[in-house]
């Protein structure tokens, strides 16, 4: 039975503590929900540490890699998928995902909320910069919602996963 | 922790009976020993019989998919993955994979037999022709190993697996 | 000899007609440059507008499609590059280009100036939307510069590529 | 008004001296039809020699590059596409090839020719591999033609393309 995944999406090397933080807890109440996490599944910043919080609640993970390199993987990812794409695995990213949600904002991280919007994916926005919530809320209209903190991307995805198993 | 992941690669539509019939046992085989199963994920063939067998045990399977149409992925695969790159996610297949095993043999099968040799993965072929089994055995040396029925995939997977531990 | 590359990217089904009034003209002064013009390939809104222009200065015009269908080749493309990669292809189209021009915005459109400034590339924004100028010029910093016109567009990719050259 | 393009295949480093010697003429040839010759653009062994070989003959020459390393791409190449998809590259080459010719045999020249049956590709096959030959011919049928020699693979492809133009 096809499981429901959650795409945690976030910068790499430049995220924040506090960024990190959210994404340990997005991890693990994703993971409590009986969701799979999916991730970029780099060791470092929102990828590695979403991975570390669903790891924490039990859950199991998913990493779609941009290369082959085995010591770049986070070690808290349970499936590592190799594409040595690079960038261009970002749209496999969000395409294999029931939920989208950006924390945080990057180069990367834009790419895969606009490629999110252009296959008409739910994408939620948790981060500080009013100027990319503005952009993408223009760009994809009812299918992007802003969010303020972990709890409330939550709230949002139970009702969002709900609205797609009644269709 | 990092699951191992074994891939089974063969024939959609033309798979024949026999073929089924052995990917079904594989899938089972690999489930049995908690390892993860990986296919193409579509609804058809060698690709679909695998999960089932993998379900039954109680694995996990996993389908790296062509295209984003639902109606097309196999009613066993617990995580697809929608690349929606057509034949080129066929890199993917065996980049993810421990072990790359072939059930059967056509222009998809052989396009995923020669990129596990082109990355240096370890290829098990299961199928009744020999030209395949001679033009890949010469292109893959030792990375390539002909296996007789689906007992002798699995004796060979555990030593390839233990091996790989031990690296 | 290499030639020079340059990516002109834009709506497609929803360009209005000055987009596509621009997205010509782009293409006529990237040709009379002697650059070789390329484009997502499609017979649709900027793709093909700018394409069309390239040919009317006897330029060369190379499309990378999403899909093998050859009905919605852009007929102004002298080189279709087929992907089946569907928006992952967004990658292939900023990685092979000196320089990217955005006409106009869109998802499609965000996705690619986001990848090009992931990869470090040059970006060209050509738009009337502020929000998309100061987001992408937040993110880019000064790999991203705002033109206001098509001229403008031509000095300025004059001035980069001739320090492309030096490099 | 879209062109002619004829991809040429083959070993990278593996390439014999003679394969390179046949790989020159055959860009050469291809050149002389006013076809463009497409490879997979690395500085080495097949793409490298016909790639000069049509560039001797003042031919237009694509490169599909694995990486985006400017150091590895064959200086006879006009067009470098970037891909950064490493051998998921192949089946660009070959979606984008209206003749996809096999000169010599490898791990990754054997998967061009596999996914170029896969997607119903007409194949010419110029090697001295007899069970390579045996195999793709089983595997592809009528869209797998064995060649002699460079002469034999021109003639052919100039009969396959104009069967291509009538339809």
């Amino acid at each position: 039975m096809k499981k429901i995944i959650i795409g945690v999406m976030g910068p790499a090397a430049g995220a924040t503590l506090k960024e990190i933080n959210i994404a340990f807890l997005l991890g693990k109440l994703i993971a409590e929900q009986g969701w799979v996490l999916l991730t970029g599944g780099r060791k470092a910043g929102v990828m590695d540490a979403a991975s570390k919080g669903a790891k924490e609640a039990g859950g199991l993970t998913i990493g779609i890699l941009p290369t082959a390199e085995t010591d770049a993987i986070s070690e808290a990812v349970d499936i590592p998928i190799i594409t040595e794409m690079q960038n261009a695995r970002n749209n496999i990213n969000v395409l294999s995902s029931n939920i989208v949600i950006a924390c945080g904002m990057g180069a990367g991280t834009a790419s895969e909320v606009a490629l999110a919007i252009k296959s008409q994916k739910k994408v939620i926005l948790l981060c500080d910069d009013n100027v990319a919530k503005a952009f993408f809320k223009n760009l994809g209209g009812d299918n992007v919602i802003i969010a303020d903190d972990p709890e409330e991307v939550l709230d949002i995805s139970k009702r969002i996963i709900s609205e797609q198993n009644k269709a």
